[in-house]
């Protein structure tokens, strides 16, 4: 039961892709099936635990069959995204995220109650000290510490640090020390290696047991058995790839499963084409890049510029070859996940026909 | 009656803003009138009418504001945008877009059948040519040729080509003629007055009459008496105002209607703050900024680093005086317009209780 609003220009079952309201991004069934399966089958070679991440999707259909396929449960970034997926049936979750306030710690505090395990991370003393004062005398909270291995982003700088922040989980309160994760920056096996084996060797020398170790990330994905102190992975781009992916050497042109729909709506000079996707659509997201997408089978076309429901493209050195006006483009994002939470409904082809329409459930969940 | 979803963190009216659940846009509802009134005055000091653009705000609540305080009607940039503030009474609505498609050509018509007054933009022979065929035998469509004056996106690029389009136009069964629209460059009157001029003198000679010229824009908004050629003027984002028209010189700090509530959520080395506000909430979008937002009271703060979840800052130069774990800051997005886009509800507030709470009703429609 779709809850999308009147307003939305959807496609039903049985229409074809040609035929879709521009601007939408679009999933391809087969080559999303043969990402999930590509991967999990390089987890399970290595023996490593895999657990994807909703962020790309946000839809508890594809999770299931990520979990089908062999992962063994699901990374989430907020607690709102863990209610949906609960709710859905996922009884393995854990949030790599600080999580402070008393309204988020209230209803993480509920998930803990109905969940068989949920675990959360922390990277200093205020985000512990907040939990334990929450958890004490509930059901514990089983927290990990988040270690930054370089991305610099959130974590713990040290293992010194991570044996200190471990002591304090482990002697507070309504919480059960977990083990450890990390975000690692693309091609740093040997640094993620190196930071979590001397952790894990201070936490031992402690008499601190570290049950789980979770590495992440898509870019450098098919590294992951690179670092054998890791007891699992996590990844979402992975699902569906994208421009970014496509850069790092992760995947192939083929192996994108989400396209954008785009029209060309304009042709106003040359060199120049303008077309239905702007930053509401594909987002300001560079990535890396100096533009904003690819557009499939025209290479040489530069998405230079996008307002809200523009993009604006030089199309000077492929002129000729350009669909003209009302004529549709297709286009590999930047970066996935983020076009996913623009739209309220995914919709999944299969050879250039709608397979299902299907409400992004965790979409703008953000808290 | 709010139809956000039962995961959705939301305050109540009478709550305090420092007990917001975060990330989360916020209205200042005394700000937001006075922006309103202020253009407002200055369109009727100098005679122009003024159709605010609903794509800041996407709420029919603020349109009517808008609309009560003089404003003529409103400037949609999508079918179902216009579905939205049709429904919820708006009777004289511009889109200023190129539309193409069946199914958008078949919900446009409903939409002309039924309003006093809907008027759309082409730039293109095709363009013209698809909404022909589409009305012809139905109640005429209105049409603007939308004129390039400089901005680099949509648009003829010359007044003889304005001339040929409209003789088009006016040429053609189910259409009517109805002026000129642009969305200009900041600071480019002169420019924008002389195509204006030039194309209205070529219409007169040849004895089509002209009774729109539409010309645009917030950031030099206060500049549209400059432009006498024009009998109307758009814009969105005074209604909120943000860093984009504070650097613009359009406003001051002080004008600015929405501030991101954000809580810093790790401060995991010297020099660095991590807020819960990330690509998902404060968007990619630079503006033509090296940065991602401006922390109020802590201009020295530079969110330099966005990921979905994640704000990354550098506080090197104020980290005594930047907050620590767990308290909240509130930033002045580079762009409004994007963030507005990314939220089912907005919350208004005036001193720091929260007013009302509203469903972004066209939020996402981008068809």
């Amino acid at each position: 039961m779709l809850h999308a609003r009147p307003y939305e220009m959807l496609p039903e079952v049985g229409d074809r892709i040609a035929d879709i309201p521009t601007p939408r991004p679009i999933i391809d069934e087969d080559v999303m099936a043969a990402n999930i399966a590509r991967v999990q089958a390089y987890m399970d070679g290595h023996g490593l635990a895999f657990r994807p991440h909703i962020k790309t999707h946000k839809l508890p259909s594809i999770a299931k069959a990520q979990v089908a396929a062999g992962a063994r449960g699901i990374n989430c970034q907020k607690v709102t995204e863990a209610e949906v997926f609960a709710d859905a049936g996922f009884d393995d979750i854990l949030i790599t995220y600080n999580i402070h306030g008393a309204r988020k710690l209230d209803r993480l505090a509920a998930l803990n109650d109905r969940l068989a395990s949920l675990k959360v991370v922390a990277d200093s003393r205020e985000t512990v000290e907040g939990l334990s004062r929450r958890f004490a005398g509930e059901k514990p909270l089983v927290v990990l510490v988040e270690c930054d291995t370089g991305a610099g982003r959130c974590g713990v700088q040290t293992p010194a640090d991570v044996l200190e922040l471990a002591r304090l989980i482990a002697g507070l309160p309504g919480l059960i020390f977990g083990g450890l994760a990390n975000y690692p920056k693309p091609g740093a096996a040997s640094a993620v290696q190196a930071f979590l084996t001397e952790s894990i060797a201070l936490l031992q020398q402690a008499g601190i047991a570290c049950p789980i170790v979770s590495n992440a990330g898509t870019p450098s994905l098919f590294d992951a058995h690179l670092v054998p102190a890791a007891t699992e992975h996590r990844a979402g781009t992975y699902v569906f790839n994208d421009r970014g992916m496509l850069k790092a050497g992760h995947c192939t042109e083929a192996d994108c499963a989400m396209h954008v729909l785009a029209t060309v709506v304009a042709r106003p000079a040359p060199g120049r084409a303008v077309i239905d996707a702007g930053a509401k659509t594909l987002t300001p997201d560079l990535f890396g890049f100096q533009d904003f997408g690819l557009v499939v089978g025209h290479p040489q076309a530069v998405i230079k510029g996008l307002s809200e429901e523009h993009g604006v493209l030089d199309i000077s050195a492929c002129n000729d070859t350009f669909p003209g006006i009302g004529e549709m483009v297709r286009i590999i994002p930047n970066h996935t996940c983020v076009v996913t939470n623009m739209f309220d409904t995914m919709v999944f082809h299969r050879n250039g026909v709608v397979t299902r329409v299907e409400d992004i459930a965790a979409r703008g969940l953000v808290w």
